[in-house]
C-alpha cells in the first residue's frame, strides 16, 4: 500500500496542490532497507531514520502496521504538533485512546479512514455528518474473505469446505484462514465501528464472536426457501441498558440492502433515529483503494493546516469541455417488431452495420405474423446508436420500433 | 424541516455542546408570521427581521427554499464571516458559483450536505474522503418517485400509469408529476455531483434529460428476462474528450448494487479510479432524515469555529455499560430434527414456552421416519433463547438440532 501511496501522492502533485491550495512535497520514505531500491520511489527520498523524518515532517502517513515503533513514531509527530494519517487497525484498537488523546493535547489531526472498511468512507459520514443525530445500530460486512465464501455458497450451493478452498486458491482467503474464518478480524473492526458510532471506548475484549466454520450448504439452501441469505455480521447497538457489540453469521433478508453485498466487497449498514437506513458499499481490502482512503485523509489534514479553521473549499478548477449527448458512449437495447418471414435479421443487421454499431446479441420472440428482436448493441457513441434507430425506423422490414434503452452499470 | 432541525438542536443540546466543544445558542428564527405559534418552539425564538438576524449569528441555517430572498441573506451572512448551512438545490444550481466565491472572498464555510440526496452523506465523501483520488463516472438513483414508481412496475408487474396513480395516491407523487417524471429535479442533482466530483462548473443546461413517462410493462417485463431492472439514472461522467452529464432511464444488471435499491430509496455509485466503485445509500427525501444532514453541517462548522483549523476530536465523552451477549435482544431460526410422530410438536412448542420465547411461524419438512422443523422465533434476550436451544438439545422428542442462525436486518 505504501508504495501505491507515494505514486498517487506524486502522479497526482499538480492537483493535490489545487485541491489543497499548497503544494504537497514528499519528505521522505521510511524503510528498512534504504539500499533495497523501491520501483516508482526516487532513492534520495527513502531513508531508515524514521525519527528523523517525522521530526521534520508536516504530515506524517503511518502504513508500516503493527504496534511498535508505529505507536512510539506517531506520539512523536503528535507531540510536535503534525498531523498524522494511518491505516493502522490493530494499533487503534490496542491504543486508540492514548493516540486520541495525544492528538487532542497537541490540537494536531489524527485521521484513520483506511483503517475500517478500506476504501470505503464510512469514518467522515460517522464522526461529521451524523454528527447531530443519534446512531442506534450497525450492521457491518466488514470481512471480505467470509462474504466472498458466504456468497459463493449461497449463489453457487457450494459447502464450505470447498468454497474455503477456492478462496484460497483465488488468493480471497489466507493458508491459515484463522483471523478472518472465526472472526476475528470482523470483531477489531467492530471494536472501532461501536466506538465511533457511540462516541465511547469499546475494546476487542467486548465484542462477542462467532465464525462461519460451522455453516453449511444445507444452512444456506434452507434460508434461501425463506427469501433470506447468510451473512457473517459486526452488529453495534444501543439499548435501553447499555452497548452490545458482536460478530456471528446471521439471516438476512434478501431485500435487505446488505444481501446484495457479493463477493470480497464490505458495506455498513447504519441506522440512525432522524436519517434512517443508510449504507455505505465499496471494496475493504486492497492496496489501491487503501491508498485512496490515505490520500483523502491527507488531502483533509493538510487542508486544515493551509486554511486554519474552514472546511473544504468548493473548488472548481477544472475547466474541461462539457460534451453534448451526442458523444456519450453507451449502449443501447433496442426492441422492434418485424415480419415473422426469411432474412429479416439479415437486413436488420445490415442497417446496424451501416452505422458501425456492432451488435452483441439478438433475442427474437415469436408473435403471429410478426416477431420481436431484442437486440443488444455494444458501446458506441450515441449518435450512432441514435442514426441506427432513426434507420430502422425508416425500414422497410421494421414494423416498428417498440423501445429503446441504455444500459448502464456494467 | 425547519420545525425538525429546531426540534433536534432543543432536544440534543447537550450531546451536540459536546461533540462541538461548545454549546450551540438558538439565536433565533426567521418565519413569515411570527404571531402564528409553532409547536415545539420558544415564540420568543421567532423574529420577522431576517437581515437582522442574521447579522448577529455565527452558524446561519437556510431552509426557506427558493432563490431570494435566500440568496441575499445567505450572502450578508457570509460577508460578515458566519458559517452557512443550506439546503437550497435550485439556488445553488442557479448561484452556486456566486455563493463559494462569497464563502471565499470572507474565509467561511459554506456547507449544504441536506441539497443533494437528502440524508445520504454523499458531499463529504466526495469533497474529502476522495480528495486524493479521480472520480471517472457517478451513477445516481437521486429521485425518489420516478424510483418508486419503477419499483412497483417490477415487483408487481404494473403499467406506468397505474404505478403513478398509487404513487400520488400514497403521497410518494405530487398531484403534478412533471418534475420527478420528466427528470427535471434528478437534472438539477445531476448538475450540482457532477460539479462536485470533477472540480468544475456543470449548469443544469448541460444536462441531457430523457424521463420515465414512456416506459411500459413490457419493457420492465423484456428486463427482467434479461436480468436487469430499468431505474431513472443520474449520470455523470469523464471521458478523454470532456466531462458528459445525462439523466435517463436505463437498463442496470440484476447484480448491481443499484439493483437493490428499492421503493422511494435513493443511491449514489460512485467509479473511482484507485478506490474503485463505492456505494451511498439512503432517504433521499423527507423533512426527519434531512434535518440529520442539516445538523451533522451544523456541528461541522461550529466545530470549525472552536478549534481552529482542526478536524472533528475522537470525543470519547458516552460512558454507556457495555453489555454481555446473553443481553442482547434478537431472534433465532432453529432447526431441528425430529421423529415423524403426532405429538412432537405440541412437545417442541412447550420447551419454547417453558423459557418464555414466543415462536413466530414453523415450517416442517418430511424425511423418512424423521422431519425437520424449522422454527422462528420473535425477539427474546439472547439468553432465554441460548436456554431454549439447550432444552431441544436435552430433549427426548428430539433427533438433534441441526443448525442455530440469529436472524438481523429487519
Amino acid at each position: 500500500m505504501g508504495s501505491e501511496v507515494v505514486r498517487l501522492l506524486t502522479e497526482g502533485a499538480e492537483e493535490l496542490a489545487a485541491r489543497i491550495g499548497a503544494p504537497v512535497n514528499l519528505a521522505g520514505v521510511y524503510v528498512r532497507d534504504a539500499s533495497k531500491p523501491r520501483p516508482g520511489i526516487d532513492p534520495a527520498l527513502l531513508t531508515e531514520d524514521a525519527s528523523a523524518l517525522v521530526a521534520g515532517a508536516d504530515v506524517v502517513v503511518e502504513l508500516m502496521g503493527g504496534i511498535e515503533p508505529a505507536r512510539t513514531l506517531i506520539l512523536e509527530a503528535l507531540t510536535h504538533g503534525a498531523a498524522v494519517v494511518t491505516a493502522n487497525k490493530a494499533l487503534l484498537a490496542a491504543h486508540g485512546p492514548e493516540l486520541f488523546e495525544a492528538a487532542d493535547a497537541h490540537h494536531a489531526d489524527l485521521y484513520f479512514e483506511a483503517a475500517v472498511a478500506g476504501a470505503i468512507p464510512i469514518i467522515r459520514p460517522v464522526r461529521e455528518s451524523l454528527a447531530g443525530d443519534h446512531i442506534r445500530r450497525v450492521l457491518g460486512i466488514v470481512n471480505g474473505t467470509t462474504n466472498y465464501i458466504l456468497d459463493e455458497m449461497t449463489e453457487r450451493g457450494l459447502d464450505y469446505g470447498v468454497a474455503l478452498a477456492q478462496a484460497q486458491q483465488l488468493g480471497f482467503a489466507e493458508a491459515d484462514p484463522t483471523a478472518d474464518v472465526e472472526g476475528f478480524d470482523a470483531a477489531a473492526k467492530a471494536a472501532i465501528l461501536a466506538s465511533l458510532a457511540f462516541h465511547q471506548r469499546v475494546a476487542l475484549d467486548d465484542v462477542h464472536r462467532e465464525g462461519i466454520t460451522a455453516i453449511t450448504a444445507d444452512d444456506v439452501a434452507a434460508a434461501r426457501e425463506n427469501h433470506q441469505v447468510i451473512k457473517l455480521l459486526a452488529i453495534a447497538e444501543t439499548t435501553a441498558e447499555g452497548v452490545a457489540v458482536r460478530v456471528h453469521p446471521a439471516l438476512v433478508p434478501q431485500d435487505h440492502p446488505l444481501a446484495s453485498v457479493h463477493g470480497a466487497f464490505n458495506a455498513v449498514f447504519v441506522e440512525a433515529e432522524a436519517a434512517g437506513g443508510l449504507m455505505f458499499y465499496g471494496r475493504g481490502a486492497g492496496g489501491t483503494p487503501t491508498a485512496s482512503a490515505v490520500l483523502g485523509d491527507v488531502v483533509s489534514v493538510a487542508r486544515h493546516r493551509v486554511s486554519g479553521g474552514r472546511g473544504p473549499r468548493e473548488s472548481h478548477h477544472a475547466e474541461r469541455p462539457i460534451l453534448p449527448i451526442d458523444a456519450a458512449l453507451t449502449r443501447y437495447a433496442i426492441r422492434v417488431s418485424v415480419p415473422d418471414v426469411p432474412g429479416v435479421l439479415a437486413q436488420v443487421a445490415e442497417i446496424f452495420a451501416r452505422h458501425e454499431v456492432s451488435i452483441e446479441s439478438v433475442r427474437q420472440r415469436a408473435g403471429s405474423g410478426s416477431a420481436d428482436l431484442l437486440l443488444y448493441t455494444h458501446r458506441a457513441p450515441e449518435s450512432r446508436l441514435q442514426a441506427t434507430v432513426d434507420g430502422l425506423r425508416e425500414a422497410e422490414c421494421v414494423h416498428r420500433v417498440v423501445s429503446v434503452l441504455r444500459i448502464e452499470g456494467e
